[in-house]
């Protein structure tokens, strides 16, 4: 249903289930890098009326759920410590093309692939997790990063039409299921 | 009460009567940029919890004013176009010292003086836009403004001693009082 084209194997579960820590800090970098993220489409598309009314609530929101995963950080006694970097997202946008309007369409197509990833995570996150406050976390976040997944394809097909969006979409999907296949269990959202 | 050491004058206030168009344009990337400043801050000071919590509710709170604000652009018919960039800001960060604390204590007091000349300036667009609607907005922007001051101050004490984040205080606002002042009346929100 996400669109994914290779699902998560049980060595990244041990791998953050070892590490739950280390998990909440990479997520809340995560949340906040995909704010920044959304003001950069701001900053890049200022003219797309649609792109900047929906990166103006979806930075909002980002920031919303990075105050969460933070109060769930301080209330375990961890620390938030400097972002470590994201590897794969890293990867993903070396696939974004330079020129316009590819790099806004791919730009768009990749951040929803990102959301779909994240949601199968929390999903297993969700599942996996011994503590049942952050069982309820993790799945309280699902269904947003499901919507942002689509908000995204949609306002991909604004800028482009459908067909060329969504083939496009299949081969970055085909290329991201490469990228996370490479990665070596990391207790990282995205590891 | 805000600090200021200087007046805006007349002359900034004829010049963004003229021109509302290009003053909410410039607010909005102001709000923007405001959002980015409180995220590079967490960035850059991941380890202190009261910075970090209360920047990630500033940047809400930044993007819910952009989004506001370029909702009074779309209904007028009015275009958001790119940042033309606020020599103002850019004049006060190179105030900024660059070893810590004194980049920390420097960069929250700069951004409490931006806070206090925004929301000077929101009290003058408050009295004389001919708009009702308009003076509205900008009236209820002007507690939140004072608010973030307050803030940014107090953070300031967080992580130094009072006296001395009081004198240095005093310092940049004479400097800002300066900057001010060379500006040249340009229909923007520092200009």
């Amino acid at each position: 249903m996400l669109g994914l084209t290779s699902a998560t194997n049980a060595e990244w579960v041990a791998a953050v289930l070892a590490d739950p820590a280390r998990v909440l800090v990479d997520h809340a970098h995560c949340e906040k890098k995909a704010a920044t993220m959304a003001i950069s489409l701001i900053n890049r598309y200022p003219e797309r009326r649609e792109l900047v009314e929906a990166m103006a609530l979806l930075a909002q929101e980002e920031m919303e759920h990075f105050a969460s995963v933070t109060q769930k950080i301080y209330e375990r006694g961890y620390k938030l410590k400097h972002d470590a970097g994201d590897k794969y997202v890293q990867a993903l946008h070396t696939l974004i093309r330079t020129n316009e309007p590819d790099r806004l369409i791919d730009t768009l197509l990749v951040s929803s692939i990102v959301e779909a990833r994240s949601c199968e995570r929390f999903q297993l996150l969700a599942q996996h997790i011994a503590e049942e406050d952050l069982r309820q976390f993790y799945s309280s976040l699902v269904e947003s990063e499901a919507q942002h997944r689509t908000l995204f394809v949609r306002l991909a097909r604004t800028y482009a039409d459908r067909r060329t969006v969504d083939a496009r979409l299949e081969e970055l999907n085909v290329l991201e299921g490469n990228i996370i296949e490479s990665l070596r269990g990391e207790p990282a959202m995205h590891g």
